[in-house]
């Protein structure tokens, strides 16, 4: 059980290091589960130099959560290419994997227990709701969206969430990602639906996506069926 | 400026008097914006007596919040009677209503944002939301609902919090409760329709459920329009 050899860094190269480690660490457990003592010694550095760069566990937990945030919103990037409901299936890909990945951190940042929530974790999911919204309407690529569309988006980005979190929490053993994700993508176009039942103004857009959309993609797939289902 | 007159109240009417004072305030402002000298102020007490009944704000802060998660768990109870699509028209009128007239605390509380956002508050969260389930799960009334089903309920309830949530924040002028009522309850049959295009074993169900719903409804409104539309 000797320490590890301290390794020669920069400051730059420490404060990164050390914040990776703790990504790690806040990925993987509760904060409350986390001390600055577990974070310098899986960092090879003392407790002093932990806390020459940051005041405390808070700090290093919301610098943490901003990273993980920035990281999170950067996985709706996607090329503005294909049928619309594939490019949301690559992103839900991702956003699962994240979610996987990041399991108890991401519980604990979205399941608002944790006693190290603080304005600065909710400014990030707010960011990170943002960007998702911005991310998605891009792709709508309407020229003016409507306050009805926006919304629906918002809301499916919510539903996301939760869902994810439910996953985490209960339901992993009785869905696989890909059900989940396929499930994902389709609770977007049936959100989208509703949308059209109130807004007719919506439908050429709405053909616009269904022309490029695949009749085995995620899309194709709900829409053939609802179509069956629905002419009983 | 004089103030109030002190009232002479039994210990246990003392203890409820402030906390629906702190229920009040919080309510209409997010738990940093409130001291223990507002609710003292506003109860017509004095600061230590306050500090009798509660060790600090953050205390109070919880003890109104889980009075509150009490009674937004409440308003899913609904009776059993009637269309399905109507009944949770009904209880989505009193969750709108609930958070119009919680605004600030409702948002404080769900935008995990608060500095005063703790293991409690996060329990009490949870706790609605599995009232909630449990509620809208008991007017399917299906004997065992599927990992699917539940799943979709759960994300259903996400997608009211976060839509509400928006609601509050940035929309409301945009959206009257009434439509936002009516969408939420469409967006819940729109998610059974995704679950039943996966599990055709649910068909049987979802015709009982359809087979009371009125044409003007909540449901059947939708469903007409799906129909034209799809079938173009």
């Amino acid at each position: 059980s000797s320490p590890r050899p301290r390794r020669r860094l920069s400051v730059e190269q420490r404060r990164e290091q050390l914040i990776a480690v703790a990504l790690d660490f806040f990925a993987h457990h509760a904060p409350e589960e986390v001390s600055i003592d577990d974070i310098a010694a899986a960092a090879g550095a003392s407790r002093p130099l932990v806390y020459h760069y940051f005041p405390g566990k808070q700090a290093l937990y919301e610098e943490a959560t901003r990273r993980a945030g920035r990281e999170l919103a950067g996985l709706f990037d996607e090329p503005q290419v294909g049928p619309l409901s594939e490019r949301l299936h690559r992103v839900m890909g991702r956003y699962l994997d994240f979610v996987d990945a990041h399991g108890p951190g991401f519980a604990a940042i979205m399941r608002n227990g944790s006693a190290s929530s603080s304005p600065g974790t909710g400014a990030v999911i707010d960011q990170v709701r943002q960007a998702a919204l911005d991310a998605v309407l891009s792709h709508l690529a309407l020229p003016d969206p409507s306050p009805r569309v926006r919304l629906a988006v918002r809301s499916w980005i919510g539903n996301a969430e939760i869902t994810a979190l439910a996953w985490l929490q209960d339901e992993k053993g009785r869905f696989s990602r890909e059900e989940l994700q396929l499930a994902l993508v389709q609770e977007f176009v049936a959100q989208l639906l509703v949308v059209l039942v109130h807004e007719p103004g919506l439908a050429p857009a709405m053909s616009g996506w269904l022309a490029e959309e695949q009749p085995d993609g995620p899309a194709g797939l709900l829409l053939h069926r609802l179509v069956a289902l629905l002419g009983d």
